[in-house]
């Protein structure tokens, strides 16, 4: 018996591993993306400082993808700690949102390339949103289920379940955002770690 | 003893974890391979829009790859919970495994360049064949062995002895479709879950 | 309560383990950096070794940032080596410190490049610091919140806190350095480890 | 007390776990090096099957580059499996081991563009040497430093003293065969197991 517990441990442990692995390669990804700039070969400090600072949208994209996937990250973690247990469902769950954190390289490539265009906003909110999506539904099937463990606190939980919304609900934001005016859209990105506070501290209140 | 019994258990975690890299690292090189368009300097969002759109092939090989990776990676977790030992042999069916695992990016380019190439729908389902047959190969020599722990339930251990089955055969049809015609071996990819799922289902029956 | 301990102690090593990954990727990313050398198609023997030599920058960079990285890794693992517990606020100044980490090879490509420029040195240096500053504030933060485990040695907790500012000071100094020359940059690059070694010297004669 | 072996188990722990993870992005990265041939627009399967098969070189390095990364991996599994503890000098041992795991998917894109050429395959083979080396280090460190469990088998740690020696041996004997002729080389490569293999016997005899 103690030896099937091990061995379920184990398996949990896999899957987090697994999603730890996949979060660590893509968000080390996001630096490929960014080539070293070619400038001629007789040239001064000030061209080359120059066509660094030309690529200020790409370091800038960097920085939002990366703070985005890490925070992703931390709440896939903090959701995981309280996990007890496992099924096929939750490791098909967990896949659907590991498709979403293995696609924003993409999306962040595009969306660096392109950062004046509706069309990809759209798509790296879009899968902002779907990340978001993907998130909720692995959190809500692992309370269906009864997956969290037995001495997890409730009110925690709680706060979890209200959290967990704020990613897809700002990302929606911004996609609508983005047919207002461009500008707005980038102020959205901004608004997903506020909503989460806001969120936080209204559960705390109770 | 006890101390012993704690590096075999930090042995077999070792190859588990190793083979959780590679499918991680594998299944995220997968956008790697779908670069950013690049269109002209002054570009209408229709533009843009148009050229993501051609680009439609790449999108639905990450997808087709990404699952069908993820989904080895499920049934390696499956087969692996049921395990209580390793052995040399173990590890050596793993790595041709896993060598299967890694050239799955490239058949992946491959066929997502060259979608309407029977060559590269026959590298591709080969590959995925060959993956298949060393699932197979890894899991009797399990068996075989007696790897498996001594709690593992024999009625689940059957079950994934016919589940194992489903990959290769479904890949060697594909092989043969392809001959008749390439539509006919793109509904054979999509054949691979449904075989799962009978072969799962008639286990299950008795 | 064991459980939970148990969970407390599964979610320290992912935190452990994310790093790790990060760490591990950069490391080897940096070698994709280095492109092997086309030389015409009928080339001698002494061309295709000219065209290697003539990639020593390259290579030195490599080394360097290996080494480095490296090192941080092995100091990173000597400061968690202490600890018992994290929270929140660990989680994310991990994550700065994991920012730098991933730029790294960035700046390496970058210093490879244009290894006679003081705007890449600067950049290499500064990014440097930033990553020793993080491990600074990474270290401070689990001092402050007492996340230390109980048992560990107060003495050699103290020799870490002096030694953790080796990369900060260092890499500042560089940045310094190289308004002097170029030279005087590389050399200060070696000094990281003289630092170390004399810091660590200091505490221990106490 | 009980707390502190823990953590010392934790800390051995992620050296082994950082290696695995270096081990495989090294072994998955190799794949990157093959790019998907580039043909006419309107190509015949012919001409794709063609192209391909002119990459065979490209397929065979990495092949041969695969497993022996997993050979070595397989046997830093093995050397590992009887360590007890760890000190700073095993973790920068390994560190230099790692530095050639890094650098081998270079020396096998170099080997696989210029295959009849004696510059690549001394390049690949002397840091296929380095590997060997470094592992050999490893070893009598962990044995110097008495590392060992102190349940492990002293027969089989003997074996594993002398198999350790085979790759190094086997590297230089492949270098001092390329000055013969470049197909002596390649059979040397093939020399490696069957030195292990004879090694084992050897020890296994008596």
């Amino acid at each position: 018996m103690h030896q099937s517990k091990d061995r379920e441990h184990l398996a949990l442990e896999r899957m987090l591993f697994f999603s730890d692995a996949v979060f660590a390669i893509s968000i080390t990804l996001l630096i490929l993306e960014i080539k070293v700039p070619s400038v001629q070969q007789e040239f001064s400090e000030l061209q080359l400082g120059h066509a660094l600072l030309q690529m200020t949208p790409k370091f800038v994209g960097f920085l939002i993808s990366f703070f985005l996937i890490g925070q992703t990250w931390i709440e896939h973690h903090r959701i995981c700690s309280f996990l007890g247990g496992y099924n096929f469902g939750l490791l098909w769950r967990n896949l659907w949102l590991l498709l979403f954190v293995v696609f924003l390289p993409f999306a962040t490539a595009l969306l660096s390339e392109y950062y004046f265009s509706r069309v990809a906003i759209c798509i790296y909110s879009v899968s902002f949103a779907g990340l978001g999506f993907a998130k909720v539904s692995f959190w809500h099937h692992a309370i269906k289920k009864h997956l969290l463990a037995k001495d997890s606190d409730a009110n925690q939980s709680d706060r979890i379940s209200r959290r967990v919304w704020a990613t897809p609900i700002t990302s929606l934001t911004v996609v609508i955002a983005t047919a207002v005016g461009i500008p707005y859209a980038y102020c959205g990105f901004t608004l997903i770690p506020l909503i989460a506070l806001l969120l936080d501290r209204t559960v705390a209140r109770k």
